[in-house]
């Protein structure tokens, strides 16, 4: 997977700049570039929060040539998706899709923002290998610039990190589950006609809902517990 | 598809407060719920941009379980994703799999974001239908209260808005450029021994880039022009 660099052009408030660095240190992404930014201070550390070191290690330049030197793949971000094929400039795939293509590769991606008022221009977007638009209102599609970021950054970190889970409770588990209430369904002498379909019921449910073996282990307590104090009352080991 | 509350528990920052209204705008959601927030000010309309209709409209109520009325799916937010199965009720699911969950939903889903510092509490989790975490860095996993709401709506949004792109080229279209190629290659002389491969490396290079029909006409055009010229040249038709 690539290192990311985030680009930001000629950023108008620190806040911003620092709320980018806080979702930087959110996703793992320390490379941050600033292209002739306005000043920093105390409210754009104050918005990064624990990125407060990204902040200060930020690399400041005066043009997006020299942010964008030793990058191998230059990601322009636009808020606006033309519909026009012919404004091929400006047409763009969804974070997700970038973030599906650039997991494989090698090397520095940049992720290239825009000014709060006039995003990229055109020279800058002719100079990007892919552009990025984020799916969204068509009454107000201009995110902020750091939410635009985090989403990115989301989308990337997604991409690259396996997904955890609870472990998941085994076919034969399940099966020993529902043996567990058709046991107590039985003890309990629930009515014979409606078992079947209270069983199938019951399996569709955990079908849906995909236990952890936690899970199952706190079910089978709860249902075998209560049949062997049923057996118990009435007397039957 | 269901309809989606913003509910933000005991905001301390109107900026925070701001920034999610505006999210909520970009992403086409305008009911937002506020227990016991901090007084709302300048700094609040000022982040909220075009979202300042949401902020205004905002509901200020006292207690979570007033935010919740009328809701069919409560899901909480936690920054923080237990590893331990034993700790049920912090278990969450990440954004899209929310998403594609409660895609299908009628109704009311409210997404719940706690206080800045605290999150939610215990009997407020408890409170949570489903529970969701934004997968982030091990190192500092707690997003700013407007990114994550950014990042949750933006999921929701996605899953619910079909992908527009630009139309594609059909096969039959890919199969003409790839019969340009040849024709290109053959008046070219290009080496008969490589021909097959280097057909076999561009239709590759077009199946990973999947091109639109603008694409398609805009490379036919090129390798036609070139295939005439050269024919022109030769002195054949």
């Amino acid at each position: 997977m690539p290192r990311i660099r985030v680009v930001l052009v000629e950023p108008k408030s620190e806040g911003n700049v620092g709320a980018v660095a806080r979702a930087m240190r959110n996703f793992g992404v320390d490379d941050l570039t600033l292209v002739k930014p306005c000043p920093m201070g105390a409210e754009a550390r104050k918005r990064a929060m624990h990125g407060a070191d990204v902040l200060e290690a930020a690399r400041i330049v005066g043009t997006v040539e020299e942010a964008l030197r030793g990058v191998d793949l230059v990601v322009g971000t636009s808020g606006i998706d033309t519909a026009s094929e012919k404004r091929f400039a400006r047409i763009a795939i969804p974070p997700r899709e970038l973030a599906a293509r650039i997991g494989p590769m090698d090397g520095v991606v940049a992720l290239v923002f825009g000014r709060e008022d006039f995003g990229l221009f055109d020279d800058e977007l002719s100079r990007c290998d892919a552009l990025v638009t984020i799916p969204a209102s068509d009454e107000y599609p201009i995110l902020n610039v750091s939410h635009a970021a985090a989403i990115l950054l989301y989308e990337a970190f997604a991409a690259r990190v396996p997904k955890k889970g609870a472990r998941k409770a085994s076919g034969l588990e399940k099966e020993k589950l529902y043996g567990a209430l058709a046991e107590l369904m039985s003890v309990t002498e629930y009515p014979a006609h409606k078992r079947g379909r209270t069983m199938i019921m019951f399996r569709r449910l955990l079908g849906r809902a995909v236990p952890s073996k936690w899970e199952f282990h706190a079910l089978m307590g709860v249902l075998q517990r209560a049949t062997k104090r049923i057996r118990k009352l009435e007397g039957k080991p």
